[in-house]
């Protein structure tokens, strides 16, 4: 049975405690892959891998069922749900992890329901490197494989990493990852030097102030959406690997083109920047079709500056 | 006798040394009226109001009068001309003054010859705030008055820049200053607050991330031109109000509109990012107008991502 048009995502699912200089709240749904299939969902059918603890509410079953989320690929197992815990400080841009309790996540194995095996567009999100492989391993001549990763993996798995990239399309990065990851400080030499360990795209993702794109030939640079009240931060990378899948997955016919990508990335800024406006999964899950159609259509108006060819 | 389409131009005029981790170089022509008279003069003819010492080499004048550049309101003087001496570290983007030696300048009191005093677009480029409002009150009835700061201002004389503000159509700063003088977070915010001030339009410079235009009812956010290799940041931002103001001599006519104001923004962007590639101003001094277009073009395909309107 083909399962075009829908995304595979598969990451971390977790029960979060974010503290902010003004707010504190616990037990909010969190983790790469929730984050990055609510995201996903507003425009195609995702399948979702990922495993919970005995603790996890059945009522975010019922809310990924309502929203076209398949969620057999979600492994529900005895034990505690995987528990981070996290600080902003005042600028909103650094932050502190303050505790980590892995629990059922430490010994997880992905395993896919036979009907995901041929989803053509895949989502690996931030997860441990080698299960992102171990996913791909399942998989049947996926389409397109986006992957987002961070500087634990550069740190502590760079080998994983290394053995991953040429199996990936797209890999999803920020400026400090990208720096990390190169030993470059120019993030367009960064961005070319990404390339060469394998993927095809490299997009690095600069928070407030944009993204960049690369392919072997063309460059994008996204302008920034501009935010005034950030609320929650959290999340709002997986939201962006999410949205830029899922754009593909309802556009991208054969080939992915950079012009597709392009739209993707801006997409998926989209969907961050609504992201960060409420704790947790709260603005997205409230979020309308034509709410990010307006949002879209405004980020063209404040980013574009001639409309001759 | 009226100079529409002109641009005057005050500032400093400095002879600078400059170090970076590769190279430096000694009794560069520097100074931002300098760099922002001669980036503007691709746009428009440029009067240039400054002072220098016995020191200052007679080529330069040959110079500017090869470029349309009317140096008429250049004052020399006995003594030395001011002197800078920077060093930038390892990132080029963090810098170390290493000596100033104010010189001629000290007593500066800009004197407009009377040719000069209808011009009807004037950039401040940066200099103390009173002597920037010392020229505008030289001048007869300007249309649109460009004024560039910098943190040194903000700190020491922010009364006479407070001053300056409500006189000024656009206000450009880069992003640290903007958050310094409003002491909000959020760019955003920054902006619209400096708005409140007094200036019409805000421009904030985010160096290497762009940079974000601002008027009562419109935001543009301009995305990055990538740099690989830069040689001497010094002059960018100087370069880049030099271009704005020329762009908008050469196309504004009445009212500046904000369509204007966002090519300006991005042929300012075009002009700095040459002016990195080399020392001092030899990479503008051998720039062409074909070159500008094509990078104007570049700029384009770089950051736009959807022509359907």
């Amino acid at each position: 049975m083909s399962e075009a048009k829908s995304v595979l995502v598969v990451g971390s699912i977790a029960l979060d405690t974010v503290k902010t200089p003004v707010e504190e709240h616990a037990d909010l749904l969190g983790g790469s892959a929730s984050y990055a299939a609510l995201s996903a969902s507003f425009f195609a059918p995702v399948n979702l891998v990922g495993v919970v603890g005995d603790d996890f509410p059945d009522s975010e079953f019922d809310f990924w069922r309502s929203r076209n989320i398949d969620a057999r690929g979600v492994q529900r197992v005895n034990g505690k749900t995987f528990r981070w815990s996290g600080e902003y400080m005042w600028d909103m841009n650094t932050r502190e992890t303050r505790s980590v309790a892995l629990n059922v996540f430490e010994h997880f194995e992905p395993a896919l329901p036979d009907a995901y095996r041929e989803t053509e567009m895949v989502l690996l999100a931030n997860i441990a490197p080698k299960l992102q492989s171990h996913v791909l391993d399942e998989m049947k001549r996926p389409r397109f494989v986006i992957a987002d990763t961070m500087d634990l993996w550069i740190e502590t798995t760079r080998d994983d990493l290394d053995a991953l990239l040429p199996r990936v399309d797209l890999l999803i990065l920020n400026d400090s990852e990208a720096r990390e990851m190169t030993k470059e400080t120019s993030l367009v030499k960064a961005g070319r030097r990404i390339r060469s360990y394998g993927p095809k795209f490299v997009a690095i993702k600069k928070g407030e102030h944009g993204a960049l794109l690369f392919s072997e030939n063309e460059f994008f640079s996204a302008g920034a959406y501009p935010l005034e009240d950030i609320h929650d931060p959290t999340g709002a990378g997986d939201t962006f690997a999410g949205g830029v899948a899922g754009y593909l997955a309802q556009h991208a016919d054969g080939e992915v083109a950079f012009d597709q990508l392009r739209r993707a990335v801006i997409h998926g800024s989209v969907l961050a920047s609504f992201c960060v406006e409420a704790f947790s999964l709260e603005r997205l899950r409230t979020l309308s079709a034509a709410e990010i159609g307006e949002r879209y259509q405004l980020f063209k108006m404040m980013t574009q500056f001639d409309f001759s060819t």
